[in-house]
């Protein structure tokens, strides 16, 4: 399969769908004749790479190469993914897919952004019904990777599976709904809370800004790990799901069903919320809740990371696959014993900058310290030895700052070994963007056991990897700065 | 005003109150008739406890004292708040208020944790109408910080104010509704998603689980910082809120309205729920999920405080309030110069836990970062001379890792200068959990331009202040570890 993407249609969607590609390496051809589309593309793309290579801990591929064509056919020329983000209008989506047909591959994926329609509307007198699928993503597309993939009836089921494995592959989550339904999912629960939001404005309940307080001071923040099953689950607490819902159910048929219809968007009612809103944001241009926006989601969702959990959990399976077959999951064993060692390549990620605007000092430490987890993992220190109740710990860190480095930039890691025999280890890591020297780090650590937390030997298998690795360093020039002490020079 | 809180009525709920108070130094006397009330409490508090204190960067102050008691009169005695969390049917709370007011000062607050009744429901046949208002506040209490405050047209105005500063010394926030309606505004919101996703279920469109993953793969974690209006402000992009509505109303009329009204909760309906629910998450019990809930709630709050937005930007109005009149407000001038400074007491957060079960090695230097930052600004070095273009930039730093320490340890750095003098400044941290040293942090830091990023000396006034600590430090003994090189030993 070719790593080659069109994207029919820009603006903010189909801007995220070319990030979210492109980023990850692959190709992309767009079609929009928009005489606005690149200028449009472009600031989404600026948005995607100061905030998607971040999110994970390795690097991610060499950016594809973005092209603008003047015809669809032109567009869909060898790609293996082809996603339609026109405007909701059932007759462009038709004219689009018939050109698209008419052009493109048969084992091509074809995708579309509609929040709307069901795939049987899409597929419609299309020459190739089961290539069509619903793809709908969500705003910002470069950062959150809920994808509804709505095959229907007529899908064809080889090519539902290429599509799964493409989104996964970018960092997405394919939600494959297996029934067609006006909306798809999550759309119906955005309408749901709209028609109420719009009744509590008009009704002079609440303002916007206290709507969304209520919203993200609240149940937004148990939503975005748990979802609402899983919350009202934990809520319910031993008693169980059964006895929770039966206890909850009688709530529906309580007074506020009687606003189950939906309220006249009249010009006054938009004006109202217009002006509502610019009470609450309009101190903030479009571009800025952008940028805040999306250092919201990365920190967030970096977090749930760390935490392997919801969207962090995704974040962590796309890394593993990245890693798998390149040196970022070798053995010590296969790798030449007579060079420092690269133990990390990574974007600076959005969350690590501090207020003089650069990678703040702890964050030398974090990546240092994944450095170390990554050299233990190499000579054999794993998830799975760790289990059974060795580790190392660090006993003591000398880092020298040597130079600024910003959000966004790839940074590498390499390590040599110092010292390597018995419980211990001595590691001196080098941190450069580029050629450029960012910092040193220098780390004694022992092998301790996890039970008694006392030093303890490691097992002959690591010991041995660690002693090919410091015999084979140990010819290796005396790395400037090692043994180095604070004030050791005046 | 007493810090006395009176909580009638256990439970989750209750207990979470219990647990907000008594975390912020509050006494709590409780009543509940419920045989398990205690140990029910208690399991609340234990989560609380590992959780809560962690969120902010100042530790909290002293836990109350906890009380249980026989009567409503004698719990509410003394209490400037008192907090209904009884079962939701009116007959019951009527008596209980009535139990309340016979008893409690005619100045305390007396909240209800109802989720459906109004203000004028709940104040039907009461001695005092205006002293009783609806606190509804969201499970986890300890953690989420939305209170919905109603007081009804009956409410009291200063009891009001009264009880919107006591929310806010809580960390949480009160959304002040000024109009009472069923189900205030965040359950309404709650109710509609609800009554959707029955739907969904029973016509098999989706499960629990796919719901779940539709919510916090998309909209969820969006939500979770910006809620609904400000999400679609942004979306709308440049051509303004009014545009976005005008295009985005006329999907209301979509055919899925068709399904607004409420599904039937048949036998079958719930054993589907219950059934999807357990295949979701039957494998963590409700302790588990609990935990994992409440890891991640921290993470990401804790993310939005660095971000200074949303619940996170509460918590740092909460941390100032705590810190001002205190040591960790003062300024260097204030202090005696003869002593190391106090310049962090915080909570280790459930978040700087490794897979070796302790505070990661990074968050040591997050920590001593923290510090030296305290250092900074009590010498005059703060967010307003940073702006105006000058700052300290950490060039070397060494760190010995002395002993483990767990979340939830209350954790001590104080600060000795070893050198200040021009744009030098060369400090020692040590990090103790009371008595026991845990590390030593030396950091060698120099005031920088942030328009040239090199060296240049700081302002009159920071050398002074910086000069007059360093040589009242200067008779102080030498730092065990001052000055240490890894390796230097051997």
């Amino acid at each position: 399969m070719s790593k080659v993407a069109a994207i029919i249609g820009g603006g903010v969607i189909g801007g995220g769908w070319v990030a979210r590609f492109l980023l990850n390496g692959w190709d992309v051809q767009v079609f929009d004749p928009d005489p606005e589309a690149e200028r449009k593309i472009g600031e989404v793309l600026a948005n995607a790479r100061r905030s998607l290579p971040g999110l994970t801990d390795v690097a991610l591929p060499a950016e594809g190469q973005l092209s603008f064509h003047a015809t669809i056919a032109e567009a869909v020329a060898g790609a293996a993914w082809i996603q339609e983000s026109v405007p909701e209008r059932l007759e462009i989506k038709h004219t689009t897919f018939a050109e698209v047909q008419a052009a493109c591959a048969q084992d091509a994926v074809i995708g579309s952004s509609t929040s709307g329609f069901k795939p049987s509307e899409l597929q419609q007198g299309a020459a190739r019904p089961g290539q069509i699928m619903v793809a709908h993503p969500f705003n910002p597309v470069y950062l959150l990777p809920l994808i509804e993939l709505v095959p229907g009836e007529a899908g064809d089921a080889a090519l539902v599976e290429q599509a799964k494995a493409v989104l996964a592959s970018l960092g997405m989550h394919p939600l494959h709904l297996k029934k067609e339904i006006d909306a798809h999912v999550a759309d119906r629960f955005l309408e749901a809370v709209w028609r109420e939001a719009l009744w509590l404005i008009k009704d002079g309940i609440a303002t916007t800004e206290e709507i969304d307080d209520a919203i993200r001071y609240g149940f937004g923040i148990r939503w975005a790990q748990m979802g609402l099953f899983e919350t009202y689950r934990v809520a319910g607490g031993e008693a169980g799901m059964k006895h929770f819902i039966a206890q909850f159910g009688p709530c529906l048929s309580w007074p506020w069903t009687k606003l189950m219809d939906v309220p006249e968007l009249t010009d006054e009612l938009v004006d109202r919320i217009a002006d509502q809103s610019d009470a609450q944001s309009g101190m903030h241009s479009i571009r800025e809740l952008e940028r805040i926006r999306d250092n919201n989601l990365v920190t967030m969702m970096r977090g749930l990371k760390a935490q392997n959990w919801g969207a962090g959990a995704l974040i962590n399976a796309q890394e593993q696959a990245m890693k798998a077959g390149t040196v970022m999951a070798a053995r010590a064993d296969d790798l030449p014993a007579d060079a420092p060692v690269l133990t990390a390549r990574r974007t600076v990620p959005l969350d690590w900058t501090d207020y003089n605007g650069h990678m703040t000092e702890s964050r030398y430490l974090h990546a240092f310290a994944d450095a170390t987890d990554r050299f233990m993992e190499m000579i054999g220190c794993d998830a799975e030895y760790i289990q059974s109740g060795g580790s190392y710990f660090t006993a003591e860190t000398h880092i020298r700052h040597l130079d600024e480095v910003h959000a966004g930039a790839v940074i590498e890691i390499t390590t040599q070994v110092i010292l390597g025999e018995g419980k211990k280890m001595h590691l001196f890591h080098e941190m450069r963007e580029g050629e450029r020297l960012l910092a040193s780090g220098e780390h004694f650590l022992l092998h301790v056991s996890l039970e008694t937390r006392k030093p303890s030997p490691p097992s002959a298998e690591i010991e041995a990897a660690l002693v090919r690795i410091a015999k084979g360093h140990a010819g290796l020039p005396r790395p400037e700065g090692l043994g180095r002490a604070i004030g050791g020079a005046r």
